[in-house]
């Protein structure tokens, strides 16, 4: 098949489709959408175990997805899996008869989109710059991942309680709740952010141990919602854990 | 984008490219491509949560994908990020220096193929016989996955301890041993097979115990390569697990 050189085609309109397929080279065009949706779902799996940077050859199509319908597509379909369990969940009486039901969500690719920053700064194809970065977090502009505040909402509306666990810094509480609020999110049961005392921790320590504490609160961690598997995985679990896309960026 | 429909011109040849672009009904043929992509990574990541059949809007390419390239490629690259894995996890000494290095496989969709009998079969849009498919499995003739088959012979080659761990019984064990020296693997530590005191339980409780047998008889897993992610999941966890890809069935 000649899905790029295809895509190509029709995108060019139908008048020029005979020159548009025949001016790409459809053995490559192939060979690299083949490597890159092949990439893509080891990312997601996390086959691919820690990665550094988006392969120069995947550029195009990483592109094409964060701009494109697919990465809206996608996340709102992870949305609608996960409210189905939620609401499974509550009827099925999981939430327990004292312990609070919960919902935790991750903060960046999560509820917050950085595309807007990503966009301008090369998709994931460049080193990222943690400065750089921080000062777009510190503008509070980020927008939200729609169908995650639309689950956000819902989840609320069904009495869960949300609990936010992000890999962000204390020092950066006030802009984050800023970012939030611009983005659409009223409220939160609990905002988590790193302490002093979690420097240096792996994101899949750090919030492993955070979970652990709020089940000692008192929450039944019903679902769990992140782009990394590094803010699912470690005990304890959720009962059901959300994986987001994400082929922009990995956290270790 | 216009990606089935483009397709199908490619694939008609030139000649017909104009007249197959028109004849598709190019909006609905997206969305099901997107449909199907969007089911696939929803699967692969554990999304979806349990499910039976296929949905019949995927039908087309589930198929396209088993019987195309895509499915061998995508095994493939697993297998690749396996065996780097492998190497560097001896290379630093993850072996441990008394500890039997150890590779945890399961057997069907992982080192067997099943797909002769699933493309007879409907290819996951009809409701699993069970008896049909253990006549089938019975006949002990499943081609080996051959990007498996590749990385099993390496990692002996690395002096990795491989284990077998299927969900088969144990009444299965000749025609499975029988496939296994068909299909060209040719020597294996144990094949760890249900017995009947694990009738009832779930893949992940039955998978998970018998792991930490082997953790007590001294193996050190180091990796683990399943087609469902009740191969891979509950304690204890090899220290790297890789999912390949089944869109056609799911294992609670």
């Amino acid at each position: 098949m000649g899905l790029l050189a295809a895509a190509v085609a029709v995108d060019a309109g139908a008048e020029s489709i005979l020159c548009s397929v025949t001016d790409v080279p459809t053995a490559v065009a192939d060979a690299d959408a083949l490597f890159f949706e092949r990439w893509m779902l080891s990312v997601e799996t996390g086959d691919a175990g820690p990665w550094r940077q988006v392969p120069a050859r995947c550029g195009a199509f990483v592109r094409a997805y964060m701009e494109g319908e697919r990465y809206a597509s996608d996340c709102a379909a992870v949305a609608a899996e996960s409210l189905a369990f939620a609401s499974q969940a509550l009827a099925s009486g999981d939430g327990g008869a004292t312990a609070k039901p919960a919902w935790v969500f991750d903060v960046d690719e999560t509820l917050l989109s950085n595309a807007p920053w990503y966009a301008a700064n090369g998709w994931g194809l460049e080193e990222l710059d943690d400065a750089t970065f921080d000062a777009w977090a510190d503008v509070a502009k980020a927008p939200a991942l729609l169908s995650s505040l639309k689950l956000y909402n819902e989840l609320q509306g069904l009495g869960f309680h949300i609990i936010l666990l992000t890999g962000r810094t204390e020092s950066q509480r006030n802009a984050t709740e800023e970012n939030l609020l611009f983005a659409g999110y009223q409220s939160w049961e609990k905002l988590t952010m790193r302490q002093p005392s979690d420097m240096g921790k792996t994101a899949v320590q750090y919030k492993s141990e955070k979970r652990a504490v709020l089940e000692a609160e008192g929450f039944k961690l019903l679902g769990n919602s992140g782009d990394q598997w590094s803010d699912l995985i470690g005990l304890p679990v959720s009962t059901r854990s959300f994986k987001l896309p994400n082929p922009i960026y990995y956290v270790t």
